[in-house]
């Protein structure tokens, strides 16, 4: 494992990782995407393991396909576009592990690890059953590690592509916000990390917001920390201050108060799985930030590449299992003190705790659908004329 | 200052520690209180030093108006009637001083300073008014001082015997639940702490709790950690823990899943003020889990003695001041980590936050106000009927 640590609290190597970053995520050609084929080996695959962000930053090799299997499900990878792409690079291993055991069986074996890793997340299944159809065109062993890594590699542009798509669409509506203000601060409130540490690159629910800024719309981000794991503090926080984004980590109590004061503009969210109804399951909490924005009249708009949608489910309260996890993630947080992360324990010992991941938006509270194709409405008749090829094969 | 350190992993001293607080908050004669008379001098103020909880438990003598003030600003106290409480002890210590200064000057910069600790908390202004009200009919200083004690004392008797009496009307409606459901659990969402720890005895939201707990109701409550602070984690699951009541400890986030999936029978609050119209200002977050027990029709009550109201104001989302805290509060949390506490960073150094310390619930998404009156319906009209010789008097 190679380890980059930087000090945030070191100019010379903070300014390092700054160009490092911006970069690789602005230059398509020469990014710095969140999981790539090792540069050395081309049976290695990459990730930045975001488990230590944004105190740490920690470049992780990936060997074999429990060791993916071990980083999805520990979330060294997370986020609906990068665990797609971490699914597709981990059925890549898996061919290359086949060659050696000759065996499809290892393969089909894999796939169910993969898909068993986050039950929520409908890309990872989606990935998983594309590399499934390619592989079993290959007919040597050879042949379907080839086919394995074309797919990987296209299953992760196609997510980049996707996002940078989603930024232009998303951009558009904040320009129209921007415009009706007359320039002044357009303040977009988000929740988790929808950004590119959750794809391959872009993000979704940021890429507008990177888009926007970039064509010199004035704009502050008001960023949910996102409570159990903090993904907004530690990844969307990070991911703003290296772009130079003005923003503002609140906690996930806030956002009501601050719609109720009209200091929120708009709402962008991702999404983890998104119904043929226009239901959206996304990181808990997110369902009670899309009922303070329709109480005060707030736009509500989640950005998703098409990958996110599960075509073959309607209501998302009632059909999308909830993945609960660790309650240990609850009663302990992680945090830099005396320059060292550390674990501290935040309930009483012995007071138990549950741990729900996601929760469900209907789409009546949703104004929008932020996808690679444009804007639709969060219902079943807007969403299956946008993409009429894809219901219709269900 | 008296440390009694309490470690929850020996189950000696965990023993002593529940039959501590249990006897205390039970048994009204004896009853360890949040807040009282030393003891062995009589010109002290003893409190418990809720910052250490659930970790250690800590008792702190306070000497001066000066040490009163910070305990009340640096929230080793805190929570609406306890807060009330220590101003009016806090009056008390001021008279105590002016003895040695002869100056009623110094009472009145003592009631300026002990109301500009928390400029939400109605509850002070309320209890350092009284306190001056009959302090100035004192003619000399032990007249004073005398006035004050009494006062003092009766504050947080009558703080005492209004949680019970929430607890008896609260209780009421918590046994309709029981008896709709067939004597099948009653699941309780809470937010913050309205405990015991948040008055002087037996808390607001709370006392429903313990009183049906007592009547052999079976409940289980939902405690919000409620960040940033985390009273919820750390001080009502310590509460409910030490009271032997089911509980469960979950983000912030996580209640509006819980009702969208039938998990949660009713929301118990407490609140910070109230208006005239029913407008709630309580711990921030409450709004959202107000709007979400609205979208799936779970009732919402809001437990306060009427001491909380502020009868002189309508709008609360317009007309109340809602405190902006330190943002090093969301930036660093507290908890424990090799059996010491620790504070730990969870955000990049450099990213700015924001801590706003309260929100406003409107009148219309509350089921009811459970008082030391009765239930009523959280508007004018009710309120009005309810309190007629209280607004009157405005």
């Amino acid at each position: 494992m190679c380890l980059i640590k930087i000090k945030q609290n070191d100019p010379r190597q903070l300014t390092m990782y700054i160009c490092l970053n911006s970069t690789k995520m602005k230059v398509l050609d020469k990014n710095y995407r969140t999981i790539w084929i090792n540069e050395n080996d081309e049976e290695v695959i990459s990730i930045i393991d975001q488990r230590y962000l944004p105190h740490r930053f920690i470049i992780e090799d990936l060997h074999t396909v429990s060791e993916m299997v071990h980083a999805i499900k520990d979330m060294h990878v997370r986020g609906a576009g990068l665990i797609g792409a971490a699914a597709g690079y981990g059925m890549y291993l898996a061919t290359i592990e086949a060659r050696h055991k000759s065996s499809f069986e290892h393969i089909l074996a894999s796939a169910a690890a993969l898909k068993a890793t986050r039950p929520t997340a409908v890309n990872l299944e989606w990935a998983v059953n594309r590399q499934l159809n390619v592989i079993a065109q290959g007919k040597t062993a050879s042949e379907k590690i080839e086919i394995a890594r074309k797919m990987a590699v296209l299953i992760a542009q196609e997510d980049a592509e996707y996002c940078r798509s989603i930024g232009i669409h998303g951009a558009a509506i904040i320009e129209q916000i921007s415009k009706r203000k007359k320039g002044n601060v357009v303040n977009i409130l988000t929740h988790c990390n929808a950004g590119w540490l959750a794809f391959v690159d872009y993000g979704s629910a940021t890429a507008p917001i990177y888009e926007a800024f970039e064509r010199g719309i004035d704009l502050h981000v008001w960023v949910d920390e996102t409570r159990p794991r903090n993904q907004g503090a530690s990844l969307t926080a990070w991911e703003l201050m290296n772009q130079g984004i003005p923003h503002t980590v609140i906690v996930d109590n806030a956002g009501g108060h601050l719609m109720q004061h009209a200091l929120v503009d708009m709402v962008i969210t991702g999404a983890d799985r998104v119904t043929l109804a226009g239901d959206v399951a996304n990181k808990i909490g997110t369902y009670l930030k899309a009922l303070a924005a329709h109480d005060n009249g707030i736009p509500f708009y989640v950005a998703l590449p098409s990958s996110t949608f599960d075509w073959s489910i309607h209501d998302g309260v009632k059909d999308i299992n909830i993945e609960e996890r660790n309650p240990d993630e609850v009663k302990y947080i992680y945090g830099l003190c005396d320059d060292e992360i550390k674990k501290v324990l935040i309930t009483p010992l012995n007071s138990p705790a549950a741990n729900y991941g996601f929760d469900v938006t209907p789409g009546r509270l949703i104004s929008g659908l932020i996808t690679e194709r444009g804007v639709c409405r969060a219902n079943e008749e807007n969403i299956t004329k946008m993409y009429a090829e894809k219901v219709k094969q269900i």
